[in-house]
């Protein structure tokens, strides 16, 4: 089994819910020693979403290469051994409400005083500092406020519909792989060989700043043009014919015909060579002039066949193009399964679990999880005993005492 | 200024268009020097979108904190500059098609004999191998196929409009990120001062992977029960109420409502007692299982209301709550503005350009960019004559015979 790059590092994760869980699940991925601390009754995912055997098929993934251990932070003694535990780890992550962990005898002085180099990631709603700090973080609100729930919407006028859900916790997720990415800057320049021990970190990641950073030339734009970016819809403001079209039996079917061959090509497979004709069309920028009426004339020709049909004449046609996957599609998906992007995993609490692959793929290694997301204090005797040297007859004091949690 | 825990590495872009350029982008955020290589009608995005004084703003974001040198890479002189400059480079960062660097004679096995612990970061639709390996990348079918599309949606039988775009480049930006993250781990692993010096690596990221990562608990509930995620709108299939209500002013105002606390609070705030009495709205499961009903309650009570009106009496009662931010109401956003994550930055090309901030934020510094994106070539001479000593009269004889352009 191959080594991740990051073998050797061992992180903290003091996380709930999404954002810092994943951030260390990416970095577990990667080869770091991942230990999470979970209060006795678990992280709320591991009821998330649906139950198979009485646990949440997430948790497979979501605590995959994760040493799960259970504490009730509001305790001293638990408090004494997060401390004792941070003396040992490279890195922290956590995603309390700003000032949470301070309550708790745990802010970054104290762990500072623990393990002076430590890199402390904490994610949150709106940031460490700033007149929003102390809100609560909802993702659906985070992400309205980093400006992308506008943009997912229909053009205005087209709809009494509201604007929709991106579908996943992108905000989570994407302040969670940009946690990743600052623990490991820290790490690389306290680490780096060239010059003395470099310091600790405190990186400092919001969710509406990370859906923020997704705007692209958005906020560039708007300073110097004034200009306020407006929803599209299924396409795309500046170019066309780019949208999804629904196919006879209901399969929406994405085509990106939106430069010259491509949409040569497209008329040619649609039979209508008028449209290479038609100044409406003639050029990006008169086809997205009439983009309603080019829309409408695709969608007219995509509904006469099949999903499968058109997606099978569009390929052959060399058109980009393919179906929206459900999730059943990309669990089928040739490409998906070549790149051990999906994989069958065994699971002591499930059987059999499919399991998405790890992003960034480093040498071409695809190494399957060294473990999935086990029960509760699974591992609480094996990390306390080995890092703390914590005997089973004080474990079983501290478990009765409510203190901890043991597995099994 | 602050100097980011990336200095002191050197970081070359080979990339175009937004996934290659965005990692790079990031690195250079976080303090590494970035050297872009563009050809000498320079990278499309220069043009992309609305124009200021004949330059995209988004450049000004997209390319700073980046030299920016122009080489035609047919010529086999341009060639051997790159290998020449890849011998001063930790890392480089591509997103060309899978194959087009080796045409190049600049594939990995020449890269590394320039430099032999170099880390290579690859960004491409599908990834560098399986059966999908030579599809050209479209950002709107990669996030088809990666499984979003089809989750952005209203629920099936609700409209005939598509599924929505998330509105933004989401595929690239996401791919962006992880190729950054495979970077800083991969030289992590190279640099760290334990043991021997360490590889350079290979690090692959693609962009139907990137979006699937996203997925959360939806591939193991497939496969472990069968369920197949479905869209949900504007609300989250397993909590309600959470949703966009639209304001009598047209302005989509995001409640999410959906604890009981925070339901009660709602309840009382529309005067309308009776919705905690009724059955049909007792819990969070009888919600969500009526939460058509539920959500034209709300919606007919917040129509009474303008969207600011509105904001404010939700603040007032607590409950998690905001406008579906423009990125005009970003830019004024006093926290953003508080935490920099908003900025007025000067621009040679521009003037005054709004910058969006660094993410993730390390240490509480919030540095200026150094550069903001500059003219074709602007750096050729200063980066070829630093690095490879090449004199004035070579880099005018190798503009005049077309291999590289100098900046204006």
């Amino acid at each position: 089994m191959t080594e991740g790059p990051l073998s050797g590092l061992r992180i903290l994760e003091l996380g709930h819910f999404v954002a810092a869980p994943f951030a260390t699940r990416l970095l577990g991925d990667l080869g770091a020693e991942i230990i999470k601390i979970e209060p006795p009754a678990g992280d709320p995912v591991r009821q998330w979403g649906a139950r198979h055997n009485g646990h949440a098929p997430w948790w497979s993934v979501h605590a995959r290469n994760k040493r799960c251990i259970a504490l009730d932070l509001k305790r001293p003694e638990a408090r004494d051994i997060v401390l004792g535990l941070v003396r040992h780890c490279d890195a922290l992550v956590e995603n309390f409400r700003p000032g949470q962990l301070e309550k708790l005898g745990l802010g970054a002085a104290a762990l500072k005083v623990a393990r002076p180099d430590l890199v402390i990631a904490r994610v949150s709603g709106y940031g460490q500092d700033g007149p929003y700090r102390d809100r609560a973080a909802f993702g659906v609100i985070g992400e309205a406020i980093g400006g992308l729930r506008h943009l997912t919407d229909h053009p205005p006028g087209t709809t009494d519909l509201p604007p929709v859900r991106v579908g996943v916790s992108l905000g989570d997720s994407v302040a969670g792989i940009y946690a990743a990415l600052g623990v490991v800057a820290a790490l690389w320049r306290r680490d780096r060989r060239q010059g003395p021990p470099g310091p600790g970190a405190e990186v400092d990641v919001a969710l509406t700043e990370s859906v923020f950073s997704l705007l692209e030339g958005a906020l560039p734009e708007y300073g110097t043009l004034g200009t306020v970016r407006q929803p599209a819809g299924g396409g795309i403001a500046t170019a066309a014919p780019t949208n999804a079209y629904r196919a006879r039996d209901g399969i929406w079917v994405l085509i990106a015909a939106n430069s010259e061959p491509l949409f040569r090509r497209l008329a040619t497979l649609m039979q209508q060579p008028g449209l290479l004709e038609d100044p409406r069309f003639a050029g990006n920028q008169a086809r997205v002039a009439h983009v309603a009426e080019l829309d409408a004339r695709i969608g007219a020709w995509a509904a006469g066949f099949d999903g499968a049909t058109l997606e099978g004449m569009l390929a052959e046609a060399d058109i980009p193009s393919t179906r929206a996957f459900t999730v059943a599609d990309c669990a089928d998906d040739p490409q998906f399964r070549a790149r051990a992007m999906v994989r069958e995993v065994e699971d002591p609490l499930h059987g059999t679990v499919l399991h998405p692959g790890m992003v960034p793929r480093i040498d071409g290694a695809v190494p399957p999880p060294r473990s999935t997301g086990p029960v509760i204090g699974a591992d609480t005797d094996a990390v306390l005993g080995e890092l703390l040297g914590l005997p089973p007859e004080r474990l079983a004091a501290l478990a009765a005492d409510g203190v901890l949690r043991r597995g099994g």
